[in-house]
C-alpha cells in the first residue's frame, strides 16, 4: 500500500470492533454513503476506487485501484478485516468492461482476500439477478437464478464465485441483492425495489457484524408496500428496514394499468435491464 | 346499455385512473361498501345486481341485470375497462341456483369480458376454497383446494375459469379469497377470517392499480390474531390490511376449548359451512 | 332402473369382487375398452350412454341415460357399489354443452351416488386441467390447476366437486388424468402423452381395487420416453404401466424442432387444445 | 389426591374458563412466572414439583411428585382439565437423570392424561431439538430434528410421545420450543434466542385457548431483531410476542465477528449446548 | 468379552472388507438372515442376543448380553468397526419394556460405540416411525415422525439419538425403516409393505459398503407393486430391491375395497399397530 | 468460414433433420465420440477445436478456432442450425485460462449464435457446478449451486448467460451436467458419476430432437447403482441411460469405509476437483 495516499497514521488507540475495513467503489453513489458510516466500525477504513476519492479523513487510507489489476488488488487487500465491495460496474455495459470490472475484477478480489487472511466481504450483488422473474411473483433467496442482462450475469458469477471461497476456504460472504438505492424512487418501479440509504447501511452493518454469516444471500430492499422479494430465510442477518417508499407515493400517482402486457420492461422484475444489453463494445 | 338506467352523463372532464369500472353484485352487503369507493377510481362506475340498486349518483350508470342472461351480461360488459365481481351467490344454496349464478354467470361474464376487450376482473373468490383444511394448519396461496361447500366449488370453478382466461387471452384476474366481511365478527371463528371494510376496500384498491397482477390469488383477511392463511406469495400486490379483529376480541371472551374433537364446524376452517350442503333444490 | 334394458338376471353366484359396478360413457372409445374388463371384477357391469349400446352381455344391465337428466342418474345410481364414470364431453365443445354434459351432469352423478351409498368413483378427468403448464417442464399430482380449454375448466369443477364429496362424505374418487389414449398416438405429441388401452385398464383397476384411494389424483399415461408427469405421490396405487410409445416412434421420425416458439401448440403440454377454444354455441 | 397439600377448597363459583389446570414443574423460573398467570384462568390450579412450592395460595392445590412415580403421576393428573408441563430436566444432564424425568416421567404423565381424559398439554420442549442448525440458517417448525444434547434427544422423544397420543387417542399437545427465558440475555446468542416472561405467559395463554391445536408446534422467542426460527406455519396459534431482545442489546457490545470458525458454539444454534454432553452419570 | 463364549480364534489372514461387525439380536428373525451374510464381510462377525445363538462358527464370537446393562454393553462394542443393530423389542409392548430393551438399550450401545471409536452403526428403525400417515400418502424419508405405537416412539428416539451422536462425534448411522421383512407377506398389508430377506440383505450391504452415509434415513421395503414410501432422497446408498410381492399376491386375491372407511387398521400405514398400544405393564 | 478446412461440399440431399451442426471441443476426448454421431443428424457437421481435427469427413466442415477470438467465433456460427458445445476447459485450471476459454469464450458464441440466429446449443456444463454438495445428498436439477472449483464457477456462469440469451432472446439450451464420461471409470468415486459414451450421445440426441427445451438443465449420469443426482424434473427431454458402472464394479472392489471423515475429496460430491484449486497462473 505504499504508492496510496494514506490520509492518516492510524489511531493509536484500536478500540473499534473491526481494525481496517476496506470500501471498494467508494467514490460511487453508494459508496459515498458508506465511506462516513464505516469510520465507526472500524479503526481504519480504507477507501478505493478508480474515481478519484477527495480528501482523506483522519482514520482514513486511500486507494485508487483497478480491479482489474492484480497486483494492485493484491496490495490493496493486505490487513484488511472485512471488505464491503462495491467496486465494479453497476449497469449494464459492454460484455467487455463487465469482464474486467466485475469477473476479472472480483477474482484477483477474492484471491488476494483469501491469500492476505480476510475473513468476510459483504459483496453489493443485485437484484438483476433475478430480474427476468415476472412482477407478479415474490422471489426468495433461493429462487432460481434469471439475469436480466450480462451485468445480471456478471453479478451471477460474483454470487458463485464467493460461494466457491466459502466452501473452499471458509471466507464468509453476504451477497446483497440490492435493489434501488437512491435518495428516492426514480419511478414507480422503484417504488417496489427502494432501499434508502439509511436501510442499506444498516443492511451492511448487519452484514458485518453478524457472528456467523456463511454464504448468505439478503435482498436489500426497504419495507416499500408492494414487494417482489421475501427475506425470511435470511432473518439470521436481523436487517429489519425502517424506511418505505410508502412517503413517495405520490410522486407516481396511481394510474390504470398499462396496456402492453407484452411489454418486457413491465413483466420482469429487472423493468428496462431487461432490453438494455447486450451492449456492443465500445471500439 | 340502452335499457338500463343511466344515472347521469359521463364525466367530461376524464381524468381519473379508470375510464369505467363495472361493479356487479352491486346491492349486496360488500357491494354497497364499494360503490362509494370506486367512484374515486373511476370516472363512470357502472353498478349491477339483480336487486333493485336506487338511485343513481352523478357519476354512475345502473343496470339490473341477471348473469345467467347471457345477452344481457354481454351488454352489461360492453366499454368497461374493469370488472369488480361480487355479484353471484356468497353463501351455500342449492346447486340449481349456484350452476346459474357462480357457474353460467361467470361463464357470460368472461366470456363478455373477453370479446369487449376488458383488463382486468377482481373476482370475489371466498376461502371456503380451503374450507376442508383444518384450523390447525396455515394455508398460502397454492394449497390445494379443499372446497367446504357446493359455494366453495363454484368459486374453485371460478378460479379455474378466470385462470383459463389469463393463459389463453391475457385477461387479468385478481381472486379475492374473502374470509368473513361484516361491520364485525359474528362469533368466535369469524376473529381469524375478519375483514373490515376498509381492507376489503384497500384490497381491491391493491388488485386494481398493481400494474401487473397476472392471475393472481390472495386472501382477504385483516391483520387478525391467530391466522389461517399466508399471503406471503401475493406480496406483489402490496395488500397491507390496517384493522384486526382484536378490537372484538371482547365479544367472544375466550373459553376453554370445546369439548367434541370430532365437530367438523369446529376441525376445520370452513366452520359452519362444511355441513350446510348439499342442499336440496327448492321445489 | 325398471325402464333400462336389463341384459340378463344377476347372476346366481355373486362371488366376484364387486356386486354391481356402474360404467359411463360406455359407448365411446374409451367405455368399449373397459366394458369387457369391468365383467371380470363385477357381478353385474350397468352399463351407460346417450348412445346406443349394442346388445346386453350376460352380466351386463344396459341403461341409455342423459347425465344432465337428474332424476334418470339418480335412479341409474340405485344398486350400484363402484362407479368408472367416462360419461361426459372428452373434447372441447360450446360451453352450453360442457355445462350440461360435465358440470350438471358430474353433479347429478355425485348427488346420487352419495344417496345410494355408492363407496367408490373412478373419474376419467385428464391431462387439460394441466395442459397450460410448458411442454419444458414436468407436473406432479399437486401441480397448479392450468386449464388449456373450457373442456378442461370443466374437469378442474369435477376434480373440485369431488374432492368435496369425499371431504364431506367419505365417497372415495380416483381423478384419473387420462393422457391419449387411442390405439395409437397420432401425432408427435401424443408419443409423450400415449396411454394404451392395456395401461387404461390397468390404471381402472388399481383404481377400484386398492383398498382405500381417499381422494386421489394420477396421470394416465404409458411408460413413454419422454414424460410431462410425475406420479411419484400416487405410487400408493400400485399403477405400472406395461406399455410405451416407444413403438410407435417410428411413426413420427424425429426432426429438429420447429421454429416458431412462440406456437401455443407446441409450447404447451395441451397441444392444439389450448388453441380450440372458447367454442360459439351451435345455434 | 388425597396426600397432597390442598392450599384450599375449590372456588364454589367455578367461572374461570378451566376448572382445573395442572402445572408441573411450578416452582423452576419459568413455572414461578406462570403460576400466578394461570390463576387468572382456571378455578383451581394444582402445582407440582419435586422441590418445595412455598404456600398455597386460595385457589391453589399443592403437590410435591416426582414424574418418575407412576402412581403418583396417576393421582396428580386426577380431575385435571389441562396441563402446562414444565417439569423435568431443562438442561444437559446425565442421561439416566433424563431418562428418569424427562422420558418416563413424560409417558407417566401422558399415560396418566390420557386415561383420565385430560384434553390438552402444553409441553415445554426447546429450541435444542434443533440446536445442530447452523447459525447462518432459519428454521421453521418443520426443520428436521437436529438435538444438540443428550437433553435435546429427550425432547425430541417427548415431541413424538405427544404425537402419538394425539394420533392415538386426539389428546391435544401444543410443543413449546422455548428459546432462553429468563429476566434479560445473559450473553450474545440469547439475543436471538430471548423469550421474554411476558412473552412466555402470552405463548402458554395463546397455547391454552386456541379453539383447536392438534398436536402444535411453535418456537417461543421473543420478537427480536435477528431470528434463528420462523413461526409462520404455527400463526393459527395467534402467537405475537411483544418483547424484543433489542434493549438488551447494549449489554453485549457488537464485535467483529469471532475468529475461529469451527467453534461449534458459535455455528450451531445450540451454542454452548452442542458441547455440553454427553454426560457421565454421578455416582 | 472374556466372559463371552469364543466360537473361534480369529483368522490369521484380516483379509475381509471389516475387521470385526457387532450384529445383535442376531437370534432373532432377521438376525438369523443377516449371521450368516455377515461372514463374507467382516474377518470376525461378533454375534449377540439375550436369546440363545446356538453354536459359534469359526469366525463368530458370541456374547449373550442385555443390551440394558451398561457394562455388558460396553464391554461388547470392544474391538468392533461397524455394528448391524437388530437388538432390543420390534413390536408393541409394555412402556417399561421397549425403556429398557429400546431406548435405556440403544443409549449404553451408542455410548459404548463412541467411546471405543466405533464407526459405523446400521440401526433397525422401523416404517412405524410413520405409521399414522395415510394409506392414501407416500412418505419420503423427510417427511415428519408419526409414530403409531409406543414401540415406534421409541425408534424414533433411536433416530434422534443417533443423530445426535452424528452431529456430536461424527459416528454415522444408517437408520433402516424396515417394512414387513418375512418369508413371504402374512395379509394383504404386507403386499405393500413387504422387505424379503434377499433384499434386506442387500440393504445392510448397502449400509456398510457406502463410503459416506453421514446420518442417513432409508426405508427397507422391496420393489412392491403399490408403495407408500419414497427412497428418492437416499439414492446415494445404491438400494435397488430385487424382489416384490408380486409373486405373493395371489396368496390374497383382490377384493373390493373394506367398508369400514373409519377402520384405522386401513387408514394408517401402520395397519394393526396403530391400535397395538399402549399396552400395560405385565405385573 | 473461408479460412477453414472445407472437408467436402455439403451434400446435395439435404435430407436430415438438421442443415448444419456445430461441434465445438471435437478433437477432445468427448468431441470424439460424438464426432461420428452428429453424421446421422445433421447434413453438414462444422466440427472446430483450437486442436488439430483431423481430416474431414465428407459430411465435415473443419474449423480450428480459438474460442476466445471473438471474430474468429463470429463467422464459426454463421450458417448454424444447433451446436453442440463442448469446447473449452474441461478440468481445474488457472483462472486466466478458465477465463478466456471457458468465460470469454462462452459469451463470443452466444453473441455470434444470437446474432446468427441460432436456434439451440447443447452446453457441456459439469456436475462440478453442484460438487460442494456432499456426497451423502442426492442434488435434482434445482439444487442450489455449490461449484467446487473455478472451473466449475465457469460453469456456474455457463449456466447463467444461457439462461439469460434464453429468456432474453429465445435462444434455448440444454445445459448437460455431465458427470465422468469416460471408457470406464477410473476410480470408486466414477463409479457414482460415470456416463457411458453411448449415454453422452443418447444425452446429446434427446437435446437435440426434444421439440423444445427451453432453458434446460440435466445430469449425465448412466443408470448406476448408487446415486448423487435425480433427474425427475427434466423428465421431458426422454432421457433413459442404456448402460451402468455396475459391470466395472468388479475393478474397485468394495472396502470398508475410509476413515477419515473429514476427507473432503470423500465428503463432497466433487472429489478431489474440491482441494484442485485454484491453481496459480502459469509464468
Amino acid at each position: 500500500m505504499s504508492d496510496s495516499n494514506q490520509g492518516a497514521a492510524a489511531s493509536t488507540q484500536p478500540r473499534k470492533p473491526f481494525g481496517r475495513i476496506l470500501l471498494t467503489g467508494a467514490a460511487g453513489n453508494l459508496g459515498q454513503q458508506l465511506r462516513g458510516a464505516l469510520s465507526a466500525w472500524a479503526d481504519i477504513v480504507r477507501v478505493s476506487d478508480v474515481a478519484p476519492l477527495g480528501d482523506a479523513a483522519a482514520h482514513e487510507e486511500l486507494a485508487v485501484v483497478d480491479l482489474a489489476d492484480r497486483d494492485a488488488v493484491h496490495a490493496l487487500l493486505e490487513g484488511v478485516d472485512a471488505v464491503v465491495h462495491l467496486g465494479g460496474i453497476s449497469v449494464e455495459a459492454p460484455f467487455e468492461d463487465l469482464l474486467e470490472a466485475n469477473i476479472r475484477g472480483l477474482y484477483n478480489l477474492y484471491s488476494s482476500a483469501q491469500k492476505h487472511g480476510v475473513r468476510r466481504i459483504v459483496y453489493a450483488s443485485s437484484n438483476h439477478v433475478v430480474g427476468f422473474h415476472p412482477t407478479t411473483s415474490v422471489v426468495d433467496i433461493d429462487a432460481p437464478l434469471r439475469p436480466d442482462s450480462l451485468y445480471g450475469v456478471s453479478k451471477c458469477f460474483g454470487e458463485s464465485l464467493s460461494r466457491y471461497y466459502f466452501d473452499r476456504f471458509g471466507l464468509e460472504t453476504v451477497c446483497l441483492r440490492i435493489g434501488s438505492s437512491f435518495e428516492q424512487p426514480k419511478n414507480p418501479r422503484m417504488l417496489v425495489t427502494y432501499l434508502s440509504y439509511r436501510d442499506l447501511i444498516e443492511l451492511v452493518r448487519c452484514s458485518l457484524f453478524t457472528n456467523r454469516v456463511g454464504h448468505a444471500i439478503v435482498y436489500g430492499v426497504s419495507d416499500n408496500r408492494a414487494k417482489w422479494i421475501d427475506n425470511a430465510k435470511a432473518a439470521f442477518l436481523g436487517f429489519h428496514p425502517q424506511d418505505s417508499s410508502i412517503e413517495f407515493e405520490h410522486l407516481f400517482p396511481a394510474g390504470a394499468p398499462t396496456t402492453d402486457l407484452d411489454d418486457p420492461t413491465q413483466r420482469y422484475q429487472g423493468g428496462a435491464f431487461v432490453l438494455a444489453g447486450p451492449m456492443e463494445p465500445k471500439r
